[in-house]
C-alpha cells in the first residue's frame, strides 16, 4: 500500500503527522513524503521542520493520497502545478483524503464538486465556493474522498482510513500502539462546546 | 517562554509533534528543536523527516524541557551526553516534561527517583529500575516534572501543561483552534479497553 502526504511551505505539521504516525507502522504500507520540490519545508510556525523525500513530479501514483492543511494552504489552491497532479494522481487513488484545510486544496483541484466536505471549523463554509456541501462531521467519506476537520481529526480520520484499508483489528492495533485514549484536560474542541466568546478568539487570532 | 524539544534519531515523531503543535502557536513562546547535532533527523519508520535547528551544546536552559519517546530512547538512555544535559537543563526549568518512553530517558538522567511517572503502556515498568513508580495515568504531574503516556498522550499532556504555564482560558482556545474534539471509531487505546488478545498482538509486534 502506497500512501502519499503532500507537504508545503506554511503548513500545520500535525495535519500530516497525525495520519502518517497511524498509517507508516503497518507491515507493508509504505509512506512518502513529496512537496514541490523535495527537502526542507517551512512549517507555520516559521520553522523548518520537516523535509519531503521526494518531488511531485516524481509521483506518478499512490493508493491514498493525504493533503494537510495550514495557512500555506491558501497558495497551494492557486498553485496549477500541484491542483493538476492532485487531479491525476485521484484518478488512480484507492482513497483521497484531506487533514483541516487540505480540503480546500482537494476543492481548489475540483475533487470536491458535488460531494459533502468537512474542513477546519472556522474554513469549512469556504468549501461552497467549490461546489462542495460543508459539513460539521469530523471524518466525512463520500465514495474514495475522505475529509477530516482541523489539524488533530487527521487522527481519528486515518484510524477510519486504515479500519477500510485495512480491517478493525488492525486500526485497533495502531490505536493501542499509539495509545490513542484521548484524556484532553478541557472540552473546548469544537464552537460548539467552547461557546461563542472562544470561538470568536480563535477566528480573531486566526485572521 | 522557551519550549526546548529533544529530537533523536529513531524517535516516534508525533510524540514531539504532538506537544510542538500544542506549545508552538501562542503568543510569545519559542519553540527550538534540538538534537546531538543540528541538521536531519531519521525515524522510526526510515524516513528523513524532521529537523534539529539547534545542537544540544548551543542550548542552555530552557523554561519547559519535552523529551519524546520511540525505539531511539533506548540508545539515548546510555548517552552520557545527552543524559548530562538533560540534567544540567533540569535544574532550571519550570516544566520538565516527557512522552512516550521519553520518560525512560528522564528516569536514565536520574530526574524521576522516587517520584510517580508514566510512559507507553508496554514499557511503563521499567520506570522501577531507576528508583521510579509507574502509574497507568495518562498524565502525571509530580512537581515540576510531567510525564505523559504512549505517543498521543503529548498532546492531553500540553495542554495540561500549557494551562499551568498560561491559564485555562489560552489551553482551550488552543484545543479549539486544533479542533481536538476527539472521535476515535474504536475505543481500543488501552490495554485494558482493547483486550488481552490485542495487547499480546501489540507487545509481540513491537518486540
Amino acid at each position: 500500500m502506497h500512501i502519499t502526504i503532500l507537504l508545503y511551505d506554511n503548513m500545520t505539521a500535525l495535519d500530516a503527522i497525525g495520519p502518517y504516525e497511524v498509517l507508516a507502522h503497518v507491515p507493508g504500507y509504505e509512506v512518502a513524503f513529496v512537496a514541490k520540490q523535495a527537502g526542507r519545508i517551512t512549517v507555520d510556525t516559521g520553522l523548518p521542520l520537516l523535509a519531503a523525500q521526494k518531488a511531485i513530479s516524481e509521483v506518478e501514483r499512490t493508493d491514498v493520497l493525504v493533503i494537510p492543511g495550514g495557512p500555506g494552504s491558501h497558495a497551494l489552491m492557486e498553485d496549477g502545478e500541484v491542483l493538476a497532479w492532485i487531479r491525476r494522481l485521484h484518478e488512480g487513488t484507492r482513497l483521497t483524503t484531506s487533514v483541516c484545510t487540505g480540503s480546500l486544496i482537494l476543492a481548489a483541484a475540483g475533487v470536491l464538486e458535488g460531494l459533502e466536505a468537512t474542513s477546519h471549523w472556522t474554513q469549512r463554509h469556504r468549501l461552497a465556493d467549490y461546489g462542495a456541501t460543508p459539513s460539521d462531521a469530523r471524518v466525512v467519506r463520500q465514495g474514495k474522498v475522505v475529509t477530516a476537520a482541523g489539524v488533530s481529526a487527521g487522527l481519528d480520520m486515518a484510524l477510519a482510513v486504515l479500519a477500510q484499508l485495512a480491517d478493525d483489528k488492525t486500526a485497533q492495533c495502531v490505536q493501542l500502539a499509539l495509545e490513542y485514549d484521548p484524556e484532553p484536560p478541557f472540552d473546548a474542541g469544537s464552537p460548539e462546546k467552547a461557546g461563542e466568546a472562544l470561538a470568536n478568539l480563535v477566528v480573531k487570532l486566526q485572521s
